[in-house]
């Protein structure tokens, strides 16, 4: 018998695809799934949190309800989307205090408000522990929709905001870390921009950490990747042990994606209402990720979060 | 601190309202959430399950996925939808055999082609618990859709199909009977038959048992409802104790309708494409829900399945 937690995520995902997808032409494999609707795409994804894997002990109720809502906005924003609404599917203990749902239904509701999405309806069921599953949809025009397919070499390599957001709470654990590690910024509003600045190749969030998001590209675009350590836009005071673990650090919801080189500058100099916005690399005419860190060209393994895997 | 389990699932979901809905005309509340496409509705609807509620010890796992889908679909179902696709959002724990998994997938799929939609994706997490939320999407045309709104005194009263098959489950708790409890047939081209008859003023399936359902489509059309026991299919052999029980009892995904008189005939010589079809009562000019018995008309309290509660 092979039990999943000896698989991992990752293959245990292959497995799924083996029934889902046997082609492989299916579509399954970018943030969002992508229902054609004439002009534009139907964007749909899912993303469950529960409370042993992603809610820290001490977490406010507030903080779990605007969690599970960005996570789920942030697969909208990587693809250019705008968000239409959220269901919410909420497996909850018996002892649960009301108060408590109260405060997750408000946090859902005001990060829905924050991105211009708006809660639709859900289904409350029994669980022993709190497991809540957000399903997010919205549209996109065809012409616009950024997908993880499309990086091509001589592309720029762009990453929004900062990295290292997150890592206080990995390396302290400590409840006054939780706020920064939940307060997601789904970025809607600029994925949107880039969507329609038809600058972009590809694109996806950091969900899962840097290196894994390449990867993904790498795989969905099949090519290669040169990132320059000393470009990455890390929060100051980092060690160069820290900025290494920000690498693969799962839970940042930066979007990372590629230009073509003849319009990055444009999109540069258009800003993103603000956000920074940092060219850390480029597109290779190869198949492999690799990061320039003191001059030297080095392979970046992925090593992103991977659910069932022994931490 | 008052905590769910004394509030039971109705007073958590009005709670979750007075947050999503402060105003009550979201349109929150039918089977599925209604998004406007122009001449259509997009449908979408999510529905979790797990282990220790829905899933008895020893189901083998394609009856999880198929149920999983099913019940999702069924949502679909009861408003007239044409299903676009599926994502599933799996908790799952590290121990679970991968075969189980494989098992699971193939339920999912299987129960997606027969009935004409397709997995587009989803999601998986480590779970202590199987916990699998599934979320479905479908279309609908404007003018077809069925909504718990509606009923009109005078309307017939239709149910699809016959009640009592799940019985044998609730009853004996046997291993045997755990596929009549789980195979559930959502009434998908049923649904799209009477959507598109122009005869349907109202409509429900019925998860949450049949007196659960009727109240739904009291409340919703403000209307009242008179049924006739012996016009109630039941399956054969079932006692007047059993029969009753089966008023109440969740997990039937029969379809609830009602009909405008004039067309009732109609419909009934139509057919469901083969599916038993029976007028069980009639909309009444009151807002109280009273089943004939014997020639005693009594109240039909709302005593179907809900979570949180002590069973």
């Amino acid at each position: 018998m092979t039990i999943i937690g000896d698989l991992g995520e990752k293959a245990a995902i292959s497995r799924l695809l083996e029934t889902f997808d046997p082609d492989g032409n299916s579509g399954i494999g970018d943030d969002c799934a992508l229902v054609d609707m004439g002009r534009e795409y139907l964007l749909a994804t899912c993303d469950m949190v529960n409370q042993e894997t992603h809610i820290p002990e001490g977490t406010r109720g507030w903080l779990v309800g605007w969690y599970v809502t960005a996570i789920n906005l942030s697969d909208i924003a990587s693809m250019g989307g705008f968000p239409l609404g959220l269901l919410f599917a909420m497996g909850l203990p018996k002892d649960m205090d009301a108060e408590y749902l109260d405060d997750i239904a408000r946090g859902m509701e005001d990060c829905c408000q924050a991105y211009g999405a708006r809660v639709l309806g859900g289904d409350t069921k029994e669980n022993p522990t709190i497991t809540i599953t957000g399903t997010a949809f919205g549209l996109v025009g065809k012409k616009d929709v950024m997908l993880r397919k499309g990086a091509r070499p001589g592309d720029i390599v762009f990453l929004t905001g900062q990295l290292g957001n997150q890592l206080g709470w990995y390396k302290s654990g400590a409840e006054q870390d939780i706020e920064s590690l939940l307060k997601v910024e789904p970025r809607i509003r600029e994925g949107q921009i880039l969507s329609q600045s038809g600058a972009v190749t590809s694109c996806i969030d950091l969900s899962d950490g840097l290196s894994t998001s390449i990867h993904h590209l790498r795989k969905a675009s099949d090519a290669g990747f040169e990132l320059e350590m000393e470009k990455i836009p890390f929060i100051s005071g980092l060690s160069d042990e820290d900025k290494e673990r920000c690498l693969h650090l799962g839970g940042e919801f930066e979007l990372l994606f590629t230009s073509d080189p003849s319009k990055a500058q444009g999109l540069m100099a258009s800003g993103l209402g603000g956000l920074k916005l940092t060219a850390i690399g480029r597109v290779m005419d190869d198949s492999t990720v690799h990061i320039v860190v003191d001059n030297n060209s080095q392979a970046l393994e992925d090593m992103g979060y991977e659910h069932f895997r022994e931490r």
